[in-house]
């Protein structure tokens, strides 16, 4: 209810400050019996941790974890996973400059209009994207789970600013997403679109940019009708990622031009799969999968911090300057790939275990 | 859980098929002590009823209602209101065709994969739009109690197919909005929608559109972090509506191309009011309310239903054809923009009396 | 969250008032493909209906239900089900003298402080236990579902005031619980309990009682952890109940003169099957059910409303008399066994629902 | 949804196991700005702390926790809080012997039924009584809020095996409550119990008693009608701590013998405050508080490990006997105070907060 609560049936809390003793998530509902996979929950986390490359913020932090309780010689039993990740490279000092003041479309200001004047205000506190690791550590459970049932996420970066991949995913290698650290498949690309956030970054200023994903192996018939449906479970995931702005799912917003003659997916049988000629539903109907591939893209807006300075207003209501300090992301996207991952394993796990819930 | 549930503290239940007795809605949470305006439902609902206009469809449904429970002498008691439309004018026997077949890109393919061979085919059922009258009834009710606290509504079309409305809802006059059948607030623009809308359906064919929704008057601090966000609840609740492909809110899509310097939104003090300059956030920072206007477009895909035959397969996974049959809506976003506001106003109510629950 | 919800994977919601247009319920999770023992629904309404005997009220309501969504040629779709009972015999005049009264041990005067001056007063409405005949309608599908997995409820009256069924359940034979109108398998103490129940409301008094339930056949594993423990869950479901004062499984508040060592229950096998010499934990450890019986008992207050005059004060905080008036219950224990079984059903099948949902 | 959550508005997740790395709590929806009191959370972990007496368990406990999250400067945050509790006292290897073996009456045979053979089965794991340490810090700060609303929770010992305190409530001064290791607030009796309990202890034997708790300063309006009735929600909650049988509130099942003519609890009106003469309603009616004490009575069983040889099977199947080792409590009424007391604020915290969502 208060926010910091995710899931129905694999049910995540997630806690923890940026510059506080660190953050961790509680599971309740995971099966039992799972081998925990703990090289992929590492490899997630390094993928979303700060200081990966040279385009993303330079705060150093190994996102080392415990995990606490629920798991016994090696397994999980059933009970509640408690993984934490402690802070140590936190510079909270370099905070104190904005104790008072409200820095422009972040959410200093909406916390303090909502819990009033006793926030943690060191890095953001809560509203810190710090609290993503976290989900990246139980998104990885998940989708561990979810490989076991053949279902697998891949999430990549389609485009920074005005870069724009403009190639269908059916048209991408995955294999070499790594070896850039955009994590945009195509690779010519990738490297056009690192130039460009480090001129950004040069420049003291930050970009937007979209994340795309695909879910492979989903079977028909996940997801509930009316309010839950599947693609309006995974759109709240993924806009509930800082500095999410845009959701839209199988042709999306550019879909809208399109007439019902081209854009009904039609049904054929392949051997004894029930398939469709095209996927414009993209891979959901009703709110219900129909065992085509998922796939959706999410708009990323530009990092609110920068490093220059700029107007604004202190608690008092009085007129005060933000100066640009701190260590941030130029482009958030190529790290959040692996939290987009991470959201859509939660959704998917969650749907395939209310799936099983029949007579 | 089984998805037809929404809302935490208002929170509605709604029920019926297109074909049965009629549909309905309980609201379990709606605060006691609220005059019912009556006329406001009954308005909202002919914006959203069948055979408004020759845009539409002409299925004859007046989405008469009947109260009968929670509400004596006029005003609420706290207790749940179970408000029933009963359905007049299905005419189940068009659809005696499609009780083996699955339809192209709707849901009768999905429900059959998830609920088994036991489906209400008769005009899709469950899966209908027609469940769309249960949430505008509970969403007035919604609107009217947050209209009280000052929070308003508006929802209008701002595309159908190419025909883009490229302003912003600032500059926008929306008291002409219902003179036009398409409710786009620009009079040409509505015109020229029209006339496309009705080319398009004599070609036997749909288009999709776009609907646009503003927010006003809403006060600082309302939604909840990380997960729950304000903003991530209205993404829910906006695609969970039927052919929704996307939700945007701010500068969505569009802002992934600027940069932090343009997009930050500066905040400064009017009179004794926290503004900001600009409203990229779209009101919304770290998912919580700023005080500035709410918007935030939604994608409708063209109506599946259409007037031609489609090749498709069959319960046995035979090769089949759909016929174009039925009364259906050659673009459904004029019908969307009341569905829009209904859960925009579930979400905005639900965060308002969440917001109450302090100490 | 308003509390007139109940259930998490079968959830339902239930609506009316005891003198407005009448209650129902709708079940969002029912399974889809269950045929719907409608005479099993009869049944049970007819168990709880006023009017049944000369030992409970004579209220004239034959209960008669509507199914208006959910199912399509006899069988659920899986789909919200909405099951409406119109109320027929409503005197609501009756209650005129109670508009501004609170009558003592009634809702009336926690309603006024909770929901302001707003409240359906004819007939407690909403706080009236004719609310109960909608969880019996919705509890009679979720027994014909648990019966079908051999899981089987039965409820009785082991209690009326002083005249106590000192036998345990294993000694009793049930099937001639329907010859008395008390529900009390023993026939010679049913007779006496009936006579007792006479002369009580010959006095215009009314008296307690206590209903025991056994559910024989449930599979050991049903119930969740810590808080959600089979027989928490159960005991919030029973107390939810009108009158419903007290609530003990097993060895309940006899067992704590019991010591550990005649208390524990020692297992062994029998045959394939693992069973416990003695009951004393009624068939629930730590929260989950182990295959044995589960057995709890109900304590019901004796009825409110008495055919007397009873000093009270008004709305106003003036003293004021309320005088017996309307047609009540002597005892609600002969008509709270089926509600009694309607509850542990809805409890039972969202456990046995939510088991099924592993990998 | 599995188990290990509770409460709605003030929402608990925990997690831990006995033998574990320690066991702790997150607070989801803690309001922002309560200053939190430290020590009162050490007193109520110490008076539920193993080892501090002669007749609880010796474990060495000294249940020192750290608070990782949701706090700054020493006030809540309205973000969640995580308070860890770490084991240090933890002897696994005493538990080896139980390892493939179920004991009696407790819950290593509906774990194993449950989760498989993935137990952790060192002290029981999960289901083990440790995890009430959890519950006691989180209701200390639920407590404390209380507090501050006028709203002070007393729960003592008041029966310990055949020993009853047969007085009610009001006529008990629980000013010397702590003066005996019993938390029965009548001394001699509960030398007397302090006694029993050190005899049936030297026979390696345990017994059952009973814990009653009063609330006082509840103001009226609080609890939900219906299903989520406040002695409903507080049934729930009591029952769900370990070894907990019974739950009766006002009257309970000694009102079943009551005639309605004494059972009712007349409206008088004292100076401007609406009391009722009698109180065997318990403060509750139609599930919600009346403005007078809430008191109830939670009966529990002797505890399962006794330091005897008892038969029982294993894993396979197979006869294996049950040796009485590790270190126990012989009565778990005097550790159970605290318990009871946090479980009620829990509930009462929710309900508060919940009243406040109005319009």
């Amino acid at each position: 209810m208060a926010g910091n609560t995710f899931g129905k049936l694999f049910k995540i809390m997630t806690y923890g400050e940026s510059h506080g003793a660190g953050i961790g998530v509680v599971i309740d509902g995971c099966p039992a019996g799972v081998e925990l996979d703990i090289e992929f929950i590492k490899y997630q986390l390094s993928r979303r941790r700060p200081g990966q490359s040279k385009i993303v913020t330079q705060r150093k932090e190994k996102d080392q974890f415990v995990i606490q309780s629920g798991v016994f010689e090696g397994k999980t039993t059933g009970t509640p996973i408690n993984l934490f990740i402690a802070n140590t490279d936190q510079r909270s000092k370099d905070y104190s400059h904005i104790q008072n003041t409200f820095r422009p479309s972040h959410a200093d200001y909406t916390y303090f209009a909502k819990y009033g004047d006793v926030r943690d205000y060191r890095g953001g506190g809560r509203s810190s994207a710090r609290e993503t690791a976290a989900r990246v550590a139980a998104g990885a459970i998940a989708q561990s789970i979810l490989k076991q049932k053949g279902i697998e996420i891949t999430a990549y970066v389609s485009q920074v600013g005005y870069l724009k991949l403009d190639k269908n995913y059916t048209e991408l290698d995955f294999s070499r997403l790594e070896e850039n650290p955009v994590r945009c498949p195509d690779l010519d690309l990738a490297a056009e679109m690192e130039t460009y956030i480090k001129q950004i970054k040069k420049e003291g200023d930050t970009v937007g940019g979209v994340v795309s994903c695909v879910v492979r192996g989903c079977p028909a018939g996940l997801g509930e009708p009316v309010f839950d449906r599947l693609h309006a479970e995974l759109g709240k995931a993924i806009l509930s990622i800082n500095a999410c702005k845009g959701f839209e799912y199988g042709s999306g917003f550019d879909g809208v031009v399109m007439c019902g003659s081209e854009h009904n997916d039609l049904f054929y049988k392949d051997s004894e799969e029930i398939k469709t000629k095209t996927n414009y539903s993209g891979g959901v109907q009703g709110g219900i999968s129909n065992g085509m591939d998922i796939y959706f893209r999410a708009a990323f807006k530009p990092v609110a911090t920068i490093m220059r300075d700029q107007a604004s207003i202190d608690k008092k209501g009085e007129e005060a300057t933000v100066s640009g300090k701190g260590r941030h992301d130029p482009c958030v996207v190529p790290r959040a790939v692996p939290i987009v991952e991470a959201m859509a394993a939660l959704v998917l796990l969650d749907a395939w275990l209310l799936h099983q819930a029949k007579i």
